[in-house]
């Protein structure tokens, strides 16, 4: 199985690099103008997972000049127009909704399958390379068994389309995307690829689903303590939307949650119980603290937060120091 | 009463040089980055509507050597940290919470404001100027009704502060800050200065809440379409966190809204019913739409969205094309 690594979370070319010791050439990106950073990297094969927009087709024939671009469609529109105005060859993967429906074709769908296929084969200029799906809605899942479900119901899935399409392309590759199933399940069968990115950092929302352990995490928000409300048990952090973002995840006990604050000990990363960022606007994050925790931060100390996003947190902070 | 525009919203040297064909000369920024940023643009008046980060009194001490500098306190902690470390003379304004509940002192504390105010006046770097507030929760009013009361709430409360404190500082000066106040109220009794920010390009959440009608929106987003699903009436747009951040308001009859869909006509720009941004992630932006619009819109066909939050937009697509 072949591990391409979504590189959309860090956006950096010292972790990249990181991965460039481990051995991994092939890698994932959600833009062409990430793909065109990474290739001046000296990446040279990349998936780039999400749907062509075709008015940069200029960028794609000038990065199909020199790299193994793979693309992602999901319409015979765009192939069709992929295959005027293209100038060299590319690979395309067709996009299958697993069930998250934002992008792809249903994998149910034959005959909307079939038709992109025939598309792409009657290109000289596109070469197709199997079919991709990114499980999102495991984001949403709660607890390791729905993790299961989602994961397996894609599997199936893909299988079937195996099953399906491989007597006309013995090559076919399949292709997975989510952090959540590629960080805690077993099997893959019948998956040729896995696409994770958010692994590299985690952060509160894949802490919650359980994809990863707390000390796994890798993304933490140094914000310093610009005021303190003991009457609502609540800090005030420099740390907001432009440094976040604003995702959040539902916590069965805060609500609403856009980031989780910790500690760091001598023997590690500690939680802090009870201590999460409640709301934040442009500049200003707000944290629901306990009453302990409340006396230990005066103005000027920094409180440290596991964004609920790190891959938003990572792209908003790139210029900055953002690892230690 | 003063007009000192928060350039938060666009942070662009182009608005900025309009603000100052008009006249202005004082400014309100979130951020002493940003102040630096505009006293390098040779605005030389510039208050922080921000809480002092002291861990940044260094910045601080550089700005105040070159502008008049304002900046925003609430305990008597930071006060006597700006004491001991300032090189030069700041204003500084007391923060008052008007009902927002995110940073400030309650109007009522009189024993904390006249705490920190006491210390203000002991040193001779600092020079009290008087009272801010920023009325954050009119962002969630719904109509001009419950946009007035919370407009005459805070007013009382200013009124009141300023009967308490006029006698002690005669030249006291009241500050507000938020958008649909300032943009709808007509009596700003007791108030000295008003900092609204948004005005410059009102979005999506300000249309709803009645601060602006449609053709006095300034902020669109031009987004092409990636793919397509007629099965349930929605648009892919390649428009995401990365382009909108992921600000939202709860809309009656859609839910969670993340901009509104227009189209510019030769009379102008008009709303297309129905038609929104319903959930956003890294790159993409789903739009639920009518069956109808769908028919108009193939993948490269642009759709131009409103965004809820301009600021946020803004402050991610700086360094592209964002105005016309």
């Amino acid at each position: 199985m072949l591990f391409r690594p979504h590189f959309k979370t860090h956006q950096s070319e010292v972790i990249a690099n990181l991965f460039r010791i481990e051995g991994i050439t092939c890698i994932t990106v959600s833009s062409l103008r990430m793909a065109e950073e990474f290739a001046l990297q000296g990446w040279l094969d990349i998936t780039v997972a999400f749907p062509v927009n075709i008015l940069e087709i200029d960028l794609i024939n000038k990065l199909a000049q020199n790299t193994i671009l793979t693309l992602v469609v999901e319409s015979e529109e765009v192939v069709t127009f992929l295959n005027l105005h293209l100038k060299n060859k590319v690979f395309v993967m067709v996009k299958i909704d697993s069930g998250y429906h934002r992008t792809g074709i249903a994998s149910s769908n034959n005959e909307a399958i079939i038709t992109v296929i025939k598309a792409i084969e009657s290109s000289s200029r596109l070469s197709f390379k199997g079919f991709l799906v990114h499980s999102g809605h495991s984001y949403k899942a709660q607890g390791k068994k729905e993790l299961e479900m989602i994961h397996q119901d894609s599997l199936t899935q893909l299988q079937n389309l195996k099953s399906n399409y491989a007597a006309a392309f013995p090559n076919l590759l399949t292709s997975i995307g989510d952090t959540p199933t590629c960080s805690i399940m077993d099997s893959f069968e019948g998956v040729n690829e896995i696409r994770p990115g958010n692994f590299v950092y985690y952060d509160a929302t894949q802490l919650f689903i359980g994809s990863c352990q707390l000390n796994q995490v890798a993304a933490f928000m140094a914000c310093p303590v610009v005021a303190k409300h003991p009457d609502r048990n609540e800090l005030v952090l420099y740390g907001g939307a432009v440094h976040f973002s604003k995702d959040s995840f539902q916590h069965p006990t805060f609500g609403t949650c856009y980031g989780l604050v910790v500690e760091f000990t001598s023997t590690g990363i500690e939680s802090i119980p009870n201590c999460f960022i409640k709301t934040i606007s442009q500049e200003h994050g707000l944290v629901s603290v306990t009453a302990e925790y409340l006396q230990t931060k005066n103005p000027g100390d920094i409180v440290y937060v596991i964004p609920a996003h790190s891959c938003l947190t990572a792209n908003l902070m790139k210029n900055d120091t953002w690892f230690v």
